[in-house]
């Protein structure tokens, strides 16, 4: 069986975003007005443009003119069958072959001409919590006595996020001051445990209303795409802060998202059973159903690379230092959305999740530095021969993300990617 | 001395809102859309009509615009300036014996005729823990060996809330469902411990750029004004959730607000120095100065009505069941900038903070059920001899706070209240 292709060459197999992935976006650049763009090969497609030439019938009409604004919220909103509609819509104009091709060439751009931005105004980001391996990695460090919590299984265990410092990747991350207990006194100094976490992330649209839950049969018609995310953190401010009430500063300084909204279509063949290990408990009622056991889970690869200032000098590139995977997920995303709900609590079209960091269980799978240096106490090596524990100045770290199955065709995430940047000096007081 | 007196004869003395305050809001009605007021007395003022009437020079005419939409985002924004210029320029023009008054009697809706709104579009909302006796109280029931923990003394403990929950004071808070760790499995039910918080709340504006941190002599000039705010807790869902990450679906469901903006300028004169008990470390360098000892703190009285149901249909008046200050608060609200901010997080205009729950140290002074029941032990008895531990159905709790002092005007906070609503019945599998 032969895959069907795009007319635009860079949209070839191998590449991230082939005719199957399609995935959303929002671009300024070349005193364009931020607006709303389809992702193929290393080209964007203008909404706007399209919008206008009557090329799209109805409904994907107005799902391309509810995508082809600044902020793709609007899109969300909409649900599924229109963003549906506009995919099958943008397939047929972008196959090989297609009559319309000269029409819909006009519309496009290389990405390398345009600056990507944040998809979407973020309303709420919650965090999640559902990587198994790390919560009980991390658990070891902080509570060696009682690692995984007794209520872990039974609840996908999540806390409240900064929306206003979520980045989109290619912006620098600025090591933060904080509270670091050193000593009797604590002293209020840049970060020395700087870490990333690899995370998947979901954007959510269209929501529900205050006081209505989103049960688990409706729960993935609420996400209208996903994303990766890295959640920084400050593991010295974090250890000190975060009894009782939860990580604040240690985490609120950034998180970088990757800007292409990658759908639920084209990650519908990647669904996988969700499976517990003998033993552990069942979901209660609420949080469990036959079709989500059968296909509520997603498999995708990840990797987290590390490239330093001195190898970024030698041109040397990037270095994998984990692997890791999605179906390290102990809850699913829609659980994650049916419990959020399950209070009552209103999802927004735009509202942002992260699954939590997802390690894997065999070394070199872990999906932050405090597990991969075991607490700091083991450092890593890279090819050039320097070490780390924690991330210094200069180092990049990137994640990415791949649907990879033999027979069809590879859907990446594109990166998430952000540069560590020297603390701010403090000339004010700080 | 006399005080200077408003024309509109239901803002005399004894109002909440005299000619001394005049609070910012947004409201709607008779066909309106929601755009921006100034109470005074039992009336508002509508700020489009009076940005039209040309009554009002620069800079006070760009800052009535600035908040005559439909929320306040904008005004918060442009900072203390401006909004000084319009409160002097609506002052001269409501003080009795002013020229003006048939022209800006024109622009008076009785607040009785028109819906009170949420007054800013929240980014992102946080709740902090500077409530040192309620810190202590939670502590000894959640933790009994460990109350208050090493960290408090040493920074403004503190947590991410919800955004999109948050709502307008009559809005109704229905009773939510939570896991309740009643047996050795979990169970889905509404909560049995429904609790609310007596907080005080913080709009900010102008905010900062990402990466540069609000000194805490700018702290101040960061505050767009105060507002009341119900911290709405499922104690049972809290117990089971809350570690390791912080509380999560046993707040988030529902969060009151005061609509009405109390100005910095209003409380002026309120304001207080900063002491700490003896004994207690002093604050880190970035968390002290001399100025803020010396004026630092805020003093309101704040007090917790509860009316249950058949109070409300016996005609009973709502009673007292808490009474305290925020002269609790540990850390002050430019410390909670301040730290918030030392990471370089961004705050932005129409950001909330809470500041949590304000208990004082005697019976009778605690701002939460959890804390006048002692952890459901002891229920206190109403007026009619019903008797709670913590809400149930048909209850209303209604928050209030006055800044007093012999030879001023009484500055009120009008009432932040919500009646707590039955439970879902779930038919969805719920």
């Amino acid at each position: 069986m032969t895959l069907p292709r795009s007319w635009v060459a860079s949209a070839a197999p191998g590449s991230d975003f082939p005719l199957q992935n399609l995935p959303f976006g929002v671009v300024a650049g070349a005193g364009d007005q931020p607006h709303g763009v389809v992702r193929i090969g290393d080209e964007v497609v203008h909404l706007q443009g399209l919008v206008a030439s009557g090329l799209l019938d109805e409904p994907a009409q107005s799902a391309a003119d509810a995508a082809a604004g600044g902020a793709l919220n609007e899109l969300f909103a909409l649900g599924a069958e229109p963003r549906i509609a506009l995919r099958a819509a943008l397939q047929s104009l972008l196959i090989e072959g297609s009559p319309r091709q000269r029409a819909v060439a006009e519309f496009l751009t290389p990405v390398s001409e345009v600056d990507v931005l944040l998809p979407a105004r973020i309303g709420d980001y919650t965090d999640f919590y559902v990587g198994i391996h790390h919560a009980r990695n991390i658990g070891a460090l902080f509570r060696p006595d009682d690692p995984l919590l007794s209520n872990y299984k039974w609840m996908p265990i999540a806390y409240h996020g900064r929306a206003s410092s979520v980045r989109v990747s290619g912006t620098p991350i600025m090591r933060p001051h904080g509270q670091l207990k050193l000593a009797e006194t604590p002293t209020f100094a840049p970060t020395r445990r700087l870490d990333f976490e690899l995370e998947l992330g979901v954007w959510i649209g269209p929501g529900n209303r205050p006081g209505e839950p989103i049960s688990l049969t409706q729960a993935e018609s609420h996400v209208a795409g996903y994303c990766l995310l890295n959640d920084w953190s400050a593991r010295d401010v974090q250890a000190w802060e975060y009894q009782p009430l939860g990580p604040f500063l240690s985490k609120n300084f950034g998180t970088t998202v990757s800007p292409w909204v990658i759908t639920p279509e084209a990650l519908a063949p990647f669904r996988i059973p969700v499976t517990r290990p003998a033993g552990d408990p069942e979901p209660l009622a609420h949080l469990d159903s036959e079709a989500h056991r059968a296909h509520g889970g997603l498999d995708l690869e990840l990797e987290v690379l590390l490239r330093t200032a001195q190898m970024r000098q030698a041109g040397a590139a990037p270095h994998i230092i984990a692997r890791s995977s999605t179906r390290h997920m102990y809850w699913s995303v829609g659980q994650m959305i049916t419990h959020h709900t399950s209070n009552g609590c209103d999802l927004r079209p735009g509202d942002l999740l992260g699954s939590g960091t997802l390690s894997g269980p065999e070394p070199g799978s872990a999906g932050s530095l405090m597990e991969l240096s075991h607490g700091g106490k083991d450092s890593i090596t890279l090819p050039n021969g320097e070490t780390r524990t924690f991330l210094e100045d200069g180092d990049e770290i990137t994640l990415t993300a791949h649907a990879r199955r033999p027979g069809l065709a590879t859907i990446g995430f594109g990166e998430c990617a952000a540069v560590v940047h020297p603390p701010l000096r403090r000339e004010d007081g700080f």
